[in-house]
């Protein structure tokens, strides 16, 4: 049976701390291997993916949904606007060319758009 | 005629105004029986299905439209990390065991998605 | 072949800037005639469509967009509520009767939605 296609977009820091209770909660209401789950984070979000003083255990909450097969995902642009190094990403981070152009191409191959 | 399917996804409190003129206002441009409109709150905006002395007639806005055909629904998830009573929410909200999972089920009937 | 079509839903200023640099981004990527965007703001967000000391560019890249094929629109009922005249509107921007409505029509007939 085909997969259940999420995807969420994080355009803010703010919103990261509810991304990952959302994507924790629905794990519970489902069987984690009948849903792909995609974050794409554009914006000022990707900063998020680079230690954090403020917040040291959201890191460590991304990479725990990581290993349940969430695909974290960061948008080039926005990691070049704020001056980030892609090379400094956790492992469990793709790059993505454009965040809207995964955002479009993900909805065109069925991925429901949550924005948290 | 199949209706017309709507969700609307609120994640703050602050939104909620914002929600209820969107829904009032789009009444004004279709027939009432002709679509259905659901509300999905969860993170913090659920606590906004409680009094709330700062606005009285917000209440008063959702059960309005509520009769008007609006299915406003609480994750359970939500209401449980506020420390918020089910049995105490007014009559007219119904319980969703998961916020995201209702989004995404609704999503896979048809709704479209708005975020406010 | 038939265009893709995506709908970026404005609902407050200050996610503006973020939408005109989505956009800008997104035509790195796609040819511009393979393409159609829509951009539907209302609630407060109708207010940015206006001259704006605090961000003066702003228009002038809205308009740049536009004069790529970006259809801009503002709704009507947010454009009363804040009190501004459509009379006013820059030349690019299209009035719709309900931003909401919009948006779901869009939605109905393939857009794909992105808050930004």
């Amino acid at each position: 049976m085909e997969k259940i296609k999420v995807l969420f977009h994080v355009s803010e820091n703010e919103i990261w701390q509810k991304t990952i209770a959302n994507i924790t909660n629905y794990f519970k209401d489902v069987e984690e291997n009948t849903v792909h789950i995609e974050v794409v984070a554009n914006a000022g979000a990707v900063a998020s993916y680079f230690a954090n003083q403020d917040r040291p255990q959201l890191l460590q909450q991304m990479e725990a949904l990581a290993q349940r097969g969430v695909d974290f995902t960061a948008c080039r642009n926005a990691l070049s606007a704020h001056h980030l190094d892609e090379q400094s990403l956790p492992s469990f981070v793709r790059v993505v060319s454009g965040g809207i152009t995964e955002i479009v191409n993900r909805q065109r191959k069925g991925y429901l758009y949550i924005k948290p």
